[in-house]
């Protein structure tokens, strides 16, 4: 295992002061129990916005907490599930008293954990809703999950959501758009290359050395197939394809067109990956009114990629601009 | 080898119409020959920032075209120096009048070829003005250059000169600021696995499973040593030290600490890197006044991380917090 750690029983720790040095303006970390908060937390008369999981995709969640995005995030061990009691100190570090949101990838940990979050929350008085995002095309159940897995959606989700909480939204308008979100978006994802978990000390799964597999999970769980390797005109049809046929989307829409590396693929590629999927958007006669490309939900150092496309709208697009100051998305300030 | 590719040849190709269809906004593309250009170029009375290279470290060069940066980058094969043409291409199309500054890294075919352009552009009446960048304090004279190599403090000097070109700086003036800023700026990397260039197909070089290089180049060129693994603790004290010593670096200073990714590490090693920074050089007495952690001065998939310090002084830090608006690099605006 050739990692930049102290050890696998520190990679959390080290990282979370890491990150807290490097972004002081923005968040405050702590450790006891793990949980990265805006600086500003609580953020009176506004919604909270919390999310989690387990480690090892970042930027996401941590790397969203700021200004017009998450209020706090908590991170779980590598492909983790984080426990109630972060859940439930990171709610109370960023009630302002007009609730808190929970965004929640469809995993059962997480789902379980912030539901007990929740209830731990409502005993306290502090009022709480949630989100489920479950965007992933590319099976029905899944290693950790009932039903579809949540992916890139998650991260646009969050901008969005984290937008309209800053400008004000109501507990039960910030869930109704995150559902929205949810609703109008779909993801799919590949791998090239395994990743390997620190305190595991080996890769998560075996992949051949002329195999390629679509339809994975950010934990490496399995997808639809395993194939030989092919082009990444090919790669994209295969993603796209069930991406545009499951929502549906139709010539006519405006989407956001959201290329993810997984971790260890370089930008060069992404962005061959992005300019096959305007091919296939233009032929479809589907608008990428708005775009994202980079590694911003990550499997380690997974070789690989994901698509996701956001049906777009005015109010979508309108908190999707809107200014965004956070360690790994920022514009406008 | 597995890339998310279409085929060796058309890398650099797909990749570039890849990224002017992500970035219509900020730039636009030429394939023949190959340049990226600030979409408002050239910009009437102000300094012209051309910068170039091998292509394979993405987001540099072309991720930094646009606002308050580069006005146009020549990307050449991976790791492989652009031509005389491209840059003088580039030359002509951001020549506003005020003369045209080429930020060329220390690379044998990178100086001579930029030397070559200055040249042809001084003929057709466009002056011009050259800043060397040959930070890399691992080794003197290496694979492609002879003194050392330039690297991450190319990035950071970029963002300054192209600052201070926004504002309206004289070519001399952005010339000065650029040779102040090399001047104060240290780099080392390390890696722990090689990279496969596209169409040689294998990797580059050779490095055993407990084996790390410590003072790599960014194609691969020989470091300092090779090396069992080690902790990041000890991986930073090996790049730290040299950088510090060299300059060197003293009580009471203010850096830019800039922690790199070489394209295939984990956002969350590098913030394990950067906690480690922060304690040698709090142990020093150096201020981190400003900070940046990423992947910005790759080499394809490589796993590994460079840092380079930059001292701060009123100039720098002012040019340094101007707003940018690029791909990769964006605040304020």
């Amino acid at each position: 295992m050739k990692k930049l750690i102290n050890s696998p029983e520190r990679v959390i720790d080290d990282a979370l002061v890491g990150m807290a040095r490097a972004h002081p303006d923005l968040l405050v970390v702590h450790t006891n129990p793990h949980m990265i908060v805006r600086a500003d937390a609580p953020m009176r008369g506004k919604v909270g916005v919390v999310s989690g999981g387990g480690s090892g995709h970042e930027p996401m969640h941590g790397g969203f907490v700021g200004k017009g995005m998450l209020s706090a995030a908590c991170p779980g061990a590598v492909f983790t599930s984080p426990v109630p009691d972060q859940m439930l100190a990171a709610t109370k570090a960023v009630d302002g008293g007009a609730g808190v949101l929970y965004i929640v990838k469809n995993y059962t940990g997480d789902v379980m954990n912030f539901e007990m979050a929740a209830e731990l929350a409502a005993a306290e008085g502090i009022e709480v809703a949630s989100i489920l995002t479950n965007d992933d095309v590319a099976v029905q159940d899944s290693l950790y999950t009932a039903g579809r897995r949540g992916v890139g959606v998650t991260v646009l989700l969050e901008k969005i959501v984290g937008a309209a909480a800053e400008a004000g939204a109501t507990l039960a308008e910030c869930q109704r758009l995150g559902e929205k979100v949810n609703a109008q978006g779909r993801s799919m994802g590949m791998a090239l290359t395994s990743c390997t978990v620190p305190q595991a000390g080996g890769p998560t799964f075996d992949l051949g050395e002329d195999e390629m597999e679509i339809g994975i999970g950010i934990h490496g769980e399995p997808g639809r197939i395993r194939m030989p390797l092919a082009s990444a005109a090919e790669v994209v049809e295969l993603l796209a394809m069930p991406i545009l046929t499951d929502l549906p989307f139709a010539a006519g829409d405006s989407v956001l067109a959201f290329v993810n590396g997984m971790g260890g693929t370089p930008l060069i590629e992404l962005y061959i990956v992005y300019n096959e999927l305007t091919r296939i958007l233009k032929d479809k006669q589907i608008t990428i009114a708005r775009n994202l490309v980079g590694n911003y939900i990550t499997s380690l150092e997974m070789a690989g990629c994901s698509i996701t496309l956001l049906k777009l709208d005015d109010e979508l697009t309108r908190f999707w601009d809107a200014p965004v100051h956070t360690p790994a998305l920022r514009w406008g300030m």
